[in-house]
């Protein structure tokens, strides 16, 4: 295939700064996993760390760990850590909730902020819950905003006075492109709008520089590239200068100034843990932290070098196959405009993914037609990356996803 | 104490016939637990169940569990599992989130199921988080509703015209005093509004009928009775005929009528699948599913009956220390009006609390001056409830309590 062989990649491996990184990682035998980028792998050290909290933690220490294990500060210590990763200061993360539930806060807060104004400025391919977030809000704030919908290369000119503020997510789930983070986060300022990142592709595959940007709200997943795990919680930024004005309307207890004195009226806590609502999920954050804790011990300059060059080498493997086989690029030409993903459309992509999960390559589909494999650095091969190509290659070739089984729909695609 | 001897309540402990259930449990060595109201104890089963969560389903199948492992089915089976112990049927409960998130969607939907009153009716004792998120979403509908908060005695007589919604916690969590659920809803609907259950502290406790009662709506608990562990997800309940007109403003993905359409609008899932919100907390989940179903394993009218008898026998040994050690108890003098617990008060009861604690007898403290002891009938023996009362009693009569690391406070209390 255009002239790469497996011996380069093995090459690229010997070569690799983050080879040895992939032994911190349960990987199934036999199988190359592109999915990180919808559920990342498990590290060692999470298995490890789970039964100390669930056997000892809560087993044998039971409701006293809530002070002795710091039980009641993993929101903020989690979230601290995952600061690091995206460039907030300590104090403007805290991990809680879903990402869903983080963007319902943020967005509340956000038109708070701006009551004058009305408008949400979003792109149509942002993910879904995004964009039903915002209906929700919109809907129970009795219509009086607008979610408008662009399309991503409107997004600059549909941001007004009238804009509050512009959600998008950085990296785009289906296709990998990223934003220009501090070029449209100044777009925004410039018209008096706040601006919301979405940054579930992103935290963890790249270095992101919240701070550094200017950025007003952010929310993250933490099953993705921070391996936290199946449904882990999210995490929300608030940038320090808005702390004080935040407000949002999921003023459970734990936001509270004080949660234990057990008063009967709301105060909300100062800074960051006023985004708090109801109590931690301790065995979800102590599994999201060990996740955290093996991106902090890597350079994520690293990562996303070895990123860039997984995906360079699977757009050039795949560029062979190209047209003669039905094949499309999905998304920038350029690896550096990319997040840690390749996005591929095809008519049959659904049943191509199928027959691949059934060599042992494990990527994801997502309607209406595109292939996707994500390339976490952390544990995954340049061997990997060159062997996923060709039994892509050979599936179209030999029309091996054409196949009854490989048809047939489940309830998660 | 009061002519009952410690051979008395072995004698209770060898006619318990849940008495084997405490096998089920991890129990820390020479302590007695009497805060499993606060954090349930964690079931043997577990931490193997947990183990292959994360070793089996994560680390080696990987995405694919969400159909094979049946994660994405989880929210609505562990619902349906936790119906059974609250007198739900199928398809009326369904686990996300936290507590104080559910309140959220739970009032929501109320208010607008009567968009032409006003009023939420509650108790000023009732648990803060439920006080508090009434008035974030008060604040956030901008202040046209009224949170009319009044005392216990005082509900019934709130309840008019204007009344939305009537929101109560079915066992008070500072005195354990148990709502008339049926009486209460019947108060609720002979004046046009719907009636609200949390069920925090009833869960796995006792018997709870919310379809015989006719609840409207409810939430609960997953780490107290049910045993799911510290900040195990909650649950919303809500009333069949309700579901088609059951609107919530946290309108994430999950809550989606087609979740992996990726349609850019949305539209709520038939039944109770609308009141999800995100990506379900799969390795909670798997453990709160491991704590209901030690609770399915037994009869709730045989949990309740050990209940009473413990709660009665702790009542017993205590009132012969009564005034004379300055105790008080706190809430009802019948055992049948309460929850599985016994709370007291003393204006030194943080310090008791401690004092007891550092015995190696747990219960806990709630502000300003209740010592609270919770009565696990799954894993409470008699014999635990006599030496629990006989260690109160020295605390008290040696003045034990009166050291200074005793009056130190902890972030939780």
């Amino acid at each position: 295939m255009t002239g790469i062989s497996r011996e380069d990649a093995l090459a690229l491996d010997a070569a690799d700064e983050l080879a040895a990184v992939r032994e911190r990682f349960v990987l199934p035998e036999g199988e190359i996993y592109l999915d990180g980028n919808s559920l990342g792998a498990l590290p060692r050290a999470t298995a490890e760390r789970l039964r100390h909290v669930v056997e000892a933690e809560w087993g044998r220490d039971l409701i006293r760990s809530w002070n002795a294990a710091g039980w009641i500060d993993l929101p903020q210590r989690v979230g601290d850590k995952i600061g690091r990763l995206v460039g907030a200061a300590a104090g403007e993360v805290v991990v809680a909730d879903s990402t869903s539930v983080n963007l319902f806060k943020a967005l509340s807060a956000a038109l708070r902020l701006r009551p004058d104004r009305r408008v949400i400025v979003t792109e149509r391919g942002n993910f879904p819950t995004d964009l039903y977030v915002a209906q929700g809000l919109i809907e129970q704030l009795g219509g009086r905003h607008e979610l408008r919908m662009v399309e991503r290369d409107a997004v600059a000119g549909a941001i007004g006075a009238d804009t509050a503020v512009v959600m998008l997510t950085h990296v785009d789930y289906r296709t990998g492109a990223v934003h220009d983070m501090a070029g449209v986060t100044a777009a925004a300022h410039g018209q008096g709008a706040l601006m919301l990142w979405d940054l579930a592709h992103s935290a963890g595959a790249m270095p992101v520089d919240l701070d550094g940007c200017g950025a007003d709200l952010a929310v993250g997943c933490g099953y993705k590239y921070l391996n936290g795990g199946p449904g882990a919680p999210a995490f929300l930024y608030v940038a320090r200068r808005h702390q004080e004005a935040f407000r949002q309307p999921l003023t459970g207890w734990m936001g509270h100034a004080e949660p234990f004195a057990f008063g009967t009226g709301y105060r909300p806590a100062d800074g960051i843990r006023r985004a708090l609502c109801g109590t931690p999920p301790v065995l979800s954050l102590a599994a999201l932290e060990a996740g955290v804790d093996e991106l902090l011990a890597v350079d994520l300059r690293a990562v996303r070098r070895k990123s860039l060059a997984m995906t360079g080498l699977f757009r050039r493997l795949v560029a062979g196959m190209g047209l003669e086989l039905g094949l499309e690029l999905a998304g920038p030409e350029d690896p550096a405009a990319c997040g840690s993903q390749v996005s591929l459309r095809h008519p049959q992509g659904y049943a191509i993914v199928q027959a691949l999960i059934a060599r042992g390559i494990v990527g994801d589909f997502r309607a209406p037609d595109i292939l996707r494999f994500g390339f976490a650095p952390l544990y995954l091969r340049f061997a990997d990356v060159w062997d996923a190509a060709a039994a892509l290659r050979d599936v179209l070739e030999t029309g091996a996803w054409d196949r009854p089984e490989f048809h047939r729909r489940h309830a998660v695609t």
